[in-house]
């Protein structure tokens, strides 16, 4: 499989120009039906950014392969041999959106867990889609790959999703990567095992007994290191003992950094140039320097607000209250919990899984970052000498 | 958790008169209704059923709770200390057919693992699993489980499944278990995720190079010892080189034990009291004393016949050769796979698992018996001093 997977750098690298010349159309397409800057952004190419989806390749290759390793082992009383193998899942199709490196960094991880792949990416980049996923899978056969183990979705026509997630003899996992549209039309038409990497709401609480510098530096970290990412925070909660000596101080340094503060009434009266924010704030996930801010009564109401809201992606307390801390971290329902740390840790690379398909906001098989381990399953076998059962 | 299945264990025990008063009426109406009498035999509760749901739960009680565990721990550079910890799954909807001890064992074992469980079985039964599942839940909130934590749905409208099915604000996961009907109609419905307990069409294939002793006695073992279990073999394949020497002697000695053969044209040659099998004896789970038998021309057609006809619950190849065994091994793609060995291993209690909710016939969180860790999932924990990401 790793030889496979230096076919597909070596293949994307001699392929740039055809590439960045698929990428050209899709961005000429974008600019013509006015698709926003920050989605013409996800979707643009360069040569940087194809040497990052090489990149990519080369740190998958570094990791390694979990199939065929022994989960579990035992001998039966009867003498029976029982393993638990990992296995590969199978054929797994992923749904995302604009982002054309997802083509290959879903690819690469799928086939060096021993899955087959079948892509539907974003129509505003189906011009760069074809082009890379031509590349790996003939770069990928070249070395053995068997033919049609990386498929693209070659038609923009959305019945063709529900087609695919209904395919249950052929299909055994799909992943929709993406926001709040895609992830419910393929839970609806969904019919095959479903794992959504859904956005990330995600909240930090600053409890009132807190350590105050450092609160500041988790929160302005969380926010604006970098605000388009799903583990950055959204939403703060302030505890009502401290909100008067907080936020002054935090939403000024945050508006020193360029954030818009959105606020309800008691942020408004610590802090007067905040905005008001309405009930569609607290479901919004900006990806952009804006921050909506409440006053809580404490982390009972913190939790409620979290479980209500959020998207049980990463949440975190700020907190030297052990109780408190003991009840956050029980009681928030997500993939991800943190104590008197920033969101911004929930990644593969960061939990040291290596790569990642993406972030599983669902609690079954897979939760928080999805690495190759995810992408596997396992099998039980019995080598006997002849047992039965009495 | 155990002063709560304890409590439940004293409850049932008073309540014996009360239990086998509604199963009295669920078995009049399944009387006047014309159930089959397998189906009656299933609904029927006795004073020595009861003593088993009992057995059950003390079973359970012994078992170590998963809920808490740390799966894994590290120190990340930064100091953050980030941990994988094992926690409940959240509310799960059990769906299942006429057995009033499901109600029981799967309300147990969901609890156990620190879940609430809602009971949707079949209408046959609906009289003793109120009965069941109102003692279970009153003797439980007498020693603080909380009110809620197991419901049975009251009403028999098929509606309702469907409303439970699409929940996903308030269910995690649905365990439909039963036969295709009730599995396609939860997996078509549902936008919660599924894991489906299918039926148990089990195979196994007698290679060329076999034991032939060994072999009958497996063979008998797989089909005889307990037909009407999932696990039991329905469909036997045989290598066409040793078809004439090991069908005569193993359809005589079925025959002697009670069992139908339905076989192929090539069966019949070999023993000619066999009945023609047609198309659907392939796709069928008798659960009965009857057989379907093909012969196959080696490893690669018994494979392709598993893989399509199989349920992907509990296969076996019966072969001295390490190639042939190796292929099976590899490329069946069940839950469980033997070498020289009954497919009736595949068990929770025979797996070291302890009680099962059931056998996943699903690939993904759980595959094959479904015991309390499958009934749980993880998250992750980061405990920090104010880190932040660079």
């Amino acid at each position: 499989k790793d030889s496979i997977l230096q076919s597909m750098m070596e293949g994307l690298d001699q392929a740039r120009q055809k590439i960045l010349e698929a990428n050209a159309v899709d961005m000429q397409n974008a600019d013509r039906a006015g698709l926003s800057t920050t989605l013409q952004d996800r979707l643009f190419l360069s040569d940087a950014r194809i040497d990052g989806m090489i990149q990519e390749i080369e740190d998958v290759i570094t990791l390694p392969d979990p199939v065929g390793e022994t989960l579990s082992a035992q001998r039966l009383d009867n003498g029976l041999e029982l393993k638990k193998v990992c296995v590969p899942i199978g054929v797994i199709a992923m749904i995302y959106e604009a982002r054309p490196n997802v083509t290959s960094d879903a690819s690469v991880l799928c086939i060096k867990a021993g899955n087959a792949v079948i892509l539907r990416g974003g129509k505003e980049s189906i011009n760069s889609n074809r082009a890379i996923a031509e590349v790996l899978a003939s770069a990928g056969e070249a070395k053995g790959l068997p033919h049609g183990a990386i498929q693209l979705i070659q038609s923009t026509d959305r019945a063709i999703v529900k087609q695919l997630a209904q395919c249950s003899e052929y299909v055994d996992l799909i992943i929709p990567r993406g926001g709040e549209g895609l992830i419910n039309a393929v839970t609806e038409m969904a019919r095959v095992p479903v794992i959504k990497h859904y956005k990330g709401l995600c909240h930090i609480f600053v409890d009132c007994n807190v350590d105050i510098r450092s609160a500041l530096e988790i929160c302005e970290n969380a926010k604006c290191q970098r605000p388009g990412v799903c583990n950055a925070m959204e939403t703060l909660l302030v505890h009502s003992d401290i909100a008067e000596e907080f936020l002054p101080l935090l939403c000024e340094r945050l508006a020193t950094a360029g954030v818009e503060i959105r606020g309800d009434r008691k942020v408004l009266e610590a802090y007067s140039s905040a905005k008001l924010a309405n009930e569609q704030d607290w479901h919004t996930e900006y990806l952009d320097l804006i921050l909506s801010i409440k006053v809580v009564d404490g982390v009972f109401e913190a939790i409620r607000h979290i479980n209500q809201y959020g998207s049980h992606h990463s949440d975190a307390i700020l907190s030297e209250d052990k109780e408190s801390q003991e009840l956050f971290v029980q009681q928030v329902d997500s993939a991800a919990v943190y104590i008197n740390a920033s969101t911004r840790f929930t990644d593969g690379a960061q939990f040291g899984l290596g790569s990642e398909i993406g972030i599983s906001t669902d609690k079954l098989h897979a939760r928080g970052p999805m690495g190759l381990q995810e992408l596997t399953t396992y099998k039980w076998i019995g080598l006997g000498s002849g047992q039965i059962r009495s």
